[in-house]
């Protein structure tokens, strides 16, 4: 334990990411200074935004070559030179990929008591509120409206169906293969999945929704948002919340039809981000921990051991093989 | 007079719009069945959106080859046989490109008393309501906010920056050439105009709005789209009103960044048509008459005489050589 694994980004990929733009390294584990603390990670989480992050500067700075690869998570403060936390102290920010991170206290917030802590970087985390708010805040769904989800069985998207069910609407998911769209509707409790390795998205769409879609949750752009695009109801509303289909990619492709179908169908597409939505937070983890206590909402985790998987397990993420919300353990849990 | 001049799409163009596609004939006065009024063409509006039809159907069916060409205008009634309309009423409607329109008297609304009739068609009707609606009732416009608009001088832009003036904001238009851009600041009072047949458009609007764009009104699509994305401070708003650049190509081309810069700068696209406000038609009519009436609103009209110069006119529109709201004048206007 003297030493701190790092995983270090070598190069910012021009087309799909592989383990070779990534390099392992040992380094000393660090002095926390003066108003910083060690933290020793315990869960790094895994997310399309970190490969977006590749691509350029975005709502934050892009990747350099060369740099530690980014990454938020959840961690143990082992030294504490701040007055803000304590030795063993449970806090949640941006770790890095490796094992020891020492940074500024205030660049980090205190985890909760909840348990699994996994929870923290799910249901209750980055993930559900983006979920929560970019669902019900954004275009809202009522009761009897059809709710699309893209990358439905995503840590996202699995998470949007679900609250859209709990809201009265029916749902559709689309995901990757008949066997996950199987997953979905079986376990998730969608009412439709929709499989867009299949080439007849269009025509899959219009029989899991043949009166059209009200709202759209985007996650993958590309492809999936042009069927919808064309699917949507008259003065639908789309939630972007993110584009996989179009980071691991040299060229990205915009859908047809914009503005065209906006201007014919009255549609409106948004973009948000999760940060934008701090001020109601606390209902979101309020929502979503009920739901999720009583079982209403089914919290799919999917953890891989390992800091040294976190390529590997980053790349098959963007190929769409996690089941829910991807994550690496560094360390086991404390207790 | 005892003729109809009919001008027909011979044929949907695949291209651009060309003259060879139309064809003019001369057909009998058709009799008024029951319930029908028989009228008098006066005024024809020209519009981007007639192109928009022969493109396949939009929240109209498509233009088909052979059919009498479609057009709004305004007309008198020469003979009644319904008892919403008398002999001498003015109506708008749909007159298709003829001399004489038989039809259904309840596809009539009655004009106003205001003079000129070409208001009608103009900053009180179709297009002022357009601009009205798309600005404030869908994005928006806040004192000290930049709104960008595109097509700036044409019918709708014209109306829609100089309302943003109006309403307080900074207002950077986008119109083809020097020398109109410069008549859109001399003659409507933009505060800058950019020039999209220049090459360097990016750099134009960095330099016309160098802290960005608040919210930006489309009426164009394509490349101007693509790079007011680009330009759109973070939270703006993008009302989408048409898309005349895409209308009269073989191939239309979708704006690059679609969603991704819309996640990552929270931006909202939203498409409308006109007839959704309708209930909100009074409020415009009374503002936009009490501006033009106060010269705070300057009427720009672009009125070419003779029903067989409208394809010639259309395309000139498509081109962009109109200034304000381009129309036919098919017969002297009734005393």
């Amino acid at each position: 334990m003297a030493d701190n694994t790092q995983i270090l980004l070598m190069e910012r990929p021009r087309g799909p990411l592989t383990e070779k733009h990534f390099a392992s390294r040992s380094a000393a584990i660090p002095a926390p200074a003066d108003g910083q603390v060690l933290v020793r990670s315990v869960l790094l989480s895994l997310d399309a935004a970190n490969r977006a992050w590749m691509q350029g500067a975005t709502y934050r700075a892009a990747l350099e070559a060369g740099q530690l690869m980014s990454g938020y998570g959840l961690g143990e403060v082992v030294e504490s030179r701040s007055p803000k936390f304590a030795r063993g102290d449970l806090v949640l920010g941006e770790l890095g990929w490796q094992e020891w991170c020492a940074a500024d206290a205030k660049t980090f917030a205190r985890a909760s008591a909840h348990r699994p802590l996994s929870h923290q970087l799910s249901v209750l985390g980055v993930t559900g509120k983006t979920a929560y708010h970019g669902l019900l805040h954004v275009p809202g769904i009522a009761a009897g409206e059809t709710l699309l989800v893209s990358a439905a069985g995503g840590a996202v998207g699995s998470l949007v169906g679900q609250i859209g069910k709990i809201k009265g609407a029916r749902v559709v998911g689309v995901a990757g293969g008949s066997e996950k769209c199987a997953w979905v509707v079986r376990e998730l409790g969608f009412d439709a999945c929709i499989d867009h390795k299949a080439d007849d998205l269009a025509a899959q769409l219009k029989r899991a929704a043949p009166e059209g879609i009200d709202v759209y949750f985007d996650n993958t752009g590309g492809a999936i948002l042009q069927a919808a695009l064309f699917a949507m109801k008259p003065r639908g509303r789309i939630s972007c919340c993110g584009a996989v289909s179009q980071y691991d990619v040299a060229a990205p492709k915009s859908p047809a039809g914009v503005p065209g179908l906006l201007v014919v169908k009255r549609l409106r597409m948004e973009g948000f981000l999760v940060m934008d939505f701090a001020d109601k937070d606390a209902e979101a983890e309020r929502d979503l921990s009920a739901w999720a206590a009583s079982g209403k909402l089914r919290v799919v985790e999917d953890v891989i051991d390992g800091l040294e998987n976190a390529p590997r397990a980053l790349i098959g993420l963007l190929a769409g093989e996690n089941r829910g919300k991807r994550m690496i353990r560094v360390a086991a849990e404390p207790r």
